[in-house]
């Protein structure tokens, strides 16, 4: 017998291709990279790969890339200064996967612990403590999107009998700000809270962050118990993934021996990505530090551009330190739609991924132009 | 400024993709498809696509395959029976993440409830209990791998004053054998429990249950309350996916309005594959209700046989009906290494997936019999 798709499901397919090829080019306000190409390893695609439990022990079943995948956790945990002996990661299937573990982690060392993380803090991780029944306190942010330290050392003198999970977002969604995990530590002590956990949320911005001058405190050696950062965004991939680096001794509470796969399943997911990996795995190979250092230059000096060709015309512009996301005043539906700006209250941002070119970010100044004209300076400066 | 892989890193690659075409080769012990080919949409590979949220809410930026996952869940909630105007559901990372959404809808219903589920149910549904601080009590199996539903009523009499949530196999992990949803429904009415939800775990099952006569009970006309099944299983793909079915008037109490993406989350994960829905459109396109009946007549076809020639050799095996998974008596470590076979205990099984051929299934049993000679009856029938 024989089964096949209609002429009519071929076309959907086509028109549906032709489609996000022209919002791939219009897509600036989203942080996914457009500078990947796996299609060398487009006959991986015919196999189901599957990188069931713990990828540092070896499943009964071979088809997977633990091997690659345990590559990848060692390159990015030297890259964040993880303890030499004390780490362990797996490739998620994102970012709010890898936030989920390491909350879920900090609840199984401390059971009663309450959670902070500021306003400016993605929706998921509500979802997330939600899911995992945890109770938690909202920090205010200051005006450019950081935690403030204030309110935490306010909100924390007065939960002293509780331990404390600190959830830090290195590169806010709407404005890339990024808390000071040293500040952060430093809060505890004054407080004498010792029983705490400290999350990094490095999504976007990790990567990068580790790579920069001045260095801005996030990793493991500043004082942070985990950090999660995604695959999809800064790296690229066509698939969203992430990856979660911990300590190992924490990891191990969570441990269970499960016979029926011949590994002790310490994720979350049972069955997981087998091909994601591999692509953060050619992207490591491919890049380098040197290669992710020379894309984040080229992002940060095209989001310079792009912040000063606005102020320039009288559009309300501004990024913060190290940062290649331009937060603007909020422009027209149409532009929004156009361009897919994300947008919160009366602002919206630019997100310069390696990738974004200078022709697209001149022709969105164009079509600002365009709407705007002499009008530019009276609406945005009002 | 030029970056790529080394020669030394693209020889391992192929090194790589050659030892899993052979290990996909040997694999008739996981329930895998390998009759999959996705290649024609390997142009889709070269772009990010995410379908953040709610499948039912387009969100701002429209790089998703919301409308081809929309259309794989009216499929299935066709299928499954689901009431007409009042059921939801989504594409998930895989079967465990279609259980935890099952889970947490039934606690987010009864905060208080207590979860039963058998012997024979899959490691991950324990750890995602713990991860969602569910209290939980495990029922006995009758020797097939089916819930002892006498066990079951002796447990739940016992438990009257609890909420009850009931996690039903349909095909269990290791024999596939399938609960009956209709006789535990009858036997929660028997204790008079009122708030109860019943979850099916038809991960690998699901859809050819719903396909074969005589009709076993387990969808939503039987008495389920959602459904999570497996895409990487019978369906077939290179990515660990699945879907989750669940009544809309269950899932409307989790939403909450997220401004940021433009769409109510009511999903775990924030960013979602868009890759796998497409492969789960092609596929229902491919091959429709028919098709997937006749892969599992097929499937079907080639159980009975390999259980056959496995007696006739004097071996010990059996299988459950309508069952694809033939379990069979652990054979020697170096066959169960070769042929990647699952085991627990004393047993081992085949599964006969879609793809696996008689010749492969011929190829086993020259090595069983190579292995044994005319030792086979006396070392199975001890």
């Amino acid at each position: 017998m024989k089964f096949d798709l209609s002429g009519e499901d071929r076309k959907r397919m086509d028109e549906h291709l032709e489609k996000i090829m022209e919002r791939t080019y219009h897509m600036i306000g989203y942080p996914l990279s457009r500078d990947f190409d796996y299609s060398e390893m487009n006959p991986v695609m015919r196999y189901a790969l599957n990188n069931i439990g713990d990828p540092r022990i070896e499943s009964t079943s071979v088809l997977s890339t633990k091997q690659e995948e345990n590559e990848v956790v060692d390159f990015f945990a030297r890259l964040f200064r993880a303890p030499e002996n004390n780490y362990w990661g797996y490739v998620t299937n994102g970012g709010t996967e890898g936030n989920l573990y390491a909350l879920y982690l900090a609840r199984e060392l401390y059971p009663e612990a309450m959670v902070y993380y500021s306003e400016a803090t993605h929706y998921s991780v509500q979802k997330n403590l939600h899911l995992l029944r945890m109770d938690s306190i909202v920090i205010r942010t200051q005006p450019n999107g950081e935690m403030d330290y204030d309110d935490l050392r306010e909100v924390l003198s007065q939960q002293r009998h509780r331990p404390a999970v600190v959830f830090s977002n290195i590169g806010t969604t709407m404005t890339e700000a990024k808390d000071n995990v040293a500040t952060i530590k430093q809060v505890l002590k004054e407080q004498a809270i010792r029983q705490h956990y400290i999350h990094s949320d490095a999504a976007l911005a990790g990567i990068y962050t580790a790579l920069l001058e001045p260095h801005h405190p996030f990793d493991f050696a500043d004082g942070a118990d985990s950090i999660a950062i995604s695959g999809h965004k800064f790296i690229g991939s066509p698939i969203p993934c992430g990856l979660v680096v911990v300590k190992k001794n924490y990891k191990d509470r969570i441990g269970q021996l499960v016979p029926y796969i011949g590994t002790l399943d310490t994720t979350i997911t049972g069955s997981r990505n087998g091909h994601t990996p591999w692509f953060m795995w050619y992207a490591i190979k491919k890049w380098g530090i040197e290669g992710f250092k020379y894309r984040a230059e080229q992002s940060l000096e095209l989001a310079k551009y792009t912040k000063e060709k606005l102020v320039e015309m009288g559009w309300k512009a501004w990024a913060n330190p190290n940062a290649i996301t331009v937060v603007i005043a909020k422009p027209h539906e149409s532009l929004i739609a156009k361009w897919q700006l994300a947008t919160e209250g009366d602002i919206a941002h630019i997100i310069c991924m390696p990738g974004v070119t200078k022709d697209q970010i001149d022709a969105f100044l164009k079509d600002m132009k365009q709407h705007y004209g002499n009008r530019v300076s009276a609406i945005s400066m009002s």
